[in-house]
């Protein structure tokens, strides 16, 4: 399948490819749906879960949260157990394994959270002619763990983790702009042009995705990251986890539309 | 004291009044400093309750939550169990008193939420020139059981409660402009000018507070109110419940500007 076939699915079709097996990164998938970070853990660590993302709403912007037990949802009208492409499991914190579904992971006491995801400002930077270099490169956005800690909850704490995207000095404030109309996924910038400030020595090397170059006139501009609430759960070494595996994700039956301000 | 005094505190100094044993409403209090109202409650139920203020942002907008056993945090330099004028202490659901401390009422697994209040915009409004009525006559806000139920998680659920204010027409966008500028203290208005829409068959017969005027030629505009949660938790009927008495709101460190978007 083209990604031009896979733009034009709606929400349902492509769960449904993934329900039956299908493996693959949803970047450009379902054009115009929202797409989410997946965080499954017991009822037990939920409610630190919820308070810590309530505490850091930049990085953890929490779309919905299921009933305990629950597999579907308002803005789910499917099977999280099944419909997204790949998940990785922890236990005590370890990854256990990657695998394409989790039924038999399933307990009743599960909460899963639904975390926005940059994929949705990302389009409505390309529509404002800011150009989105690991697009253009065909590679994942990098992300960098930085020395700035979140503000933690009971046992979730970590550090930040941010995603960089090099901009264009004199379109830094059309990106600042576009995704500032976005807060329920990730909004604004956190930090422009110095990475040193964040604790980053080598944009080169990031700690998860892909090193994008910074071309001469470019400046980088952090976002704050999704990966941030599954460092926080890590750290936390709760007895269950399940998340998405990266780039690898929940497609919603939302629309980007609706989280524009 | 004055209302002009009253203004002119700090809110520590406040607080220590009504740590001292003053019971007032806080109306006019602390200029530019942040009120709110305030629900503690049991860890055990203190997940219900922060997804149902998740998934109910306009009437029930999280300023803060403090840790469990916790009595002071970073909107809150002082002592949750003393600082607010009076309070309502609720077991199974029932109120069991009127007090002004809380500190025999104390256990380790509470959990103490700070909840963002009209308050915070008013202010905003009458800077705008655009009349408050209830302030004007010296009384409390006008609030509404409506007919519309608000999203439910887990056991908690409940109507929605709106307060009114009577606008003049010429006025209503403006209104509406100054308040959605304050999206963590319920934002813009959820309803205006058809009050049977909501289920509110009299305006002069609110549910709390006291009855205004709607004078020719104003719309009745009503927005999410602060109840909510409390009738919510109400209806719930959890073991023990401890919230600020109607009008008289734990007065935080953080300043209205703060929540100005």
């Amino acid at each position: 399948m083209t990604l031009t076939d896979a733009a034009a699915l709606s929400p349902a079709e492509a769960r449904a490819r993934f329900r039956d097996g299908l493996v693959t990164p949803t970047s450009g998938w379902c054009d115009g749906y929202t797409q989410a970070n997946l965080m499954v853990l017991p009822r037990e660590q939920a409610f630190d879960f919820l308070l810590f993302a309530q505490r850091n709403p930049k990085p953890c912007p929490v779309l919905d949260v299921l009933e305990p037990g629950a597999v579907a949802g308002p803005l789910l009208h499917g099977d999280v157990r099944t419909d997204v492409p790949a998940y990785r499991v922890y236990v005590d914190g370890e990854l256990v394994e990657e695998t394409p579904e989790v039924r038999r992971w399933w307990r009743e006491d599960l909460v899963s959270f639904l975390i926005g995801c940059s994929f949705t400002f990302e389009s409505a930077l390309a529509q404002a002619s800011v150009p989105v270099r690991h697009l253009e490169a065909g590679c994942n956005v990098p992300m960098y763990r930085t020395t700035t800690r979140c503000r933690s909850a009971g046992a979730m704490g970590g550090p930040l983790v941010v995603s960089m995207r090099p901009v264009p000095a004199a379109q830094v404030a059309d990106a600042v702009r576009v995704t500032a109309r976005y807060p329920a996924v990730h909004g604004a910038p956190v930090h422009v042009g110095d990475p040193a400030a964040l604790g980053i020595t080598d944009l080169d090397a990031p700690d998860f995705g892909d090193a994008v170059e910074v071309r001469p006139g470019e400046v980088p501009v952090f976002w704050a990251c999704g990966v941030t609430p599954q460092a926080a759960v890590m750290e936390s070494r709760p007895p269950l986890a399940i998340a998405h595996a990266p780039g690898h994700m929940l497609i919603t039956d939302a629309r980007d539309s609706d989280y524009l301000m």
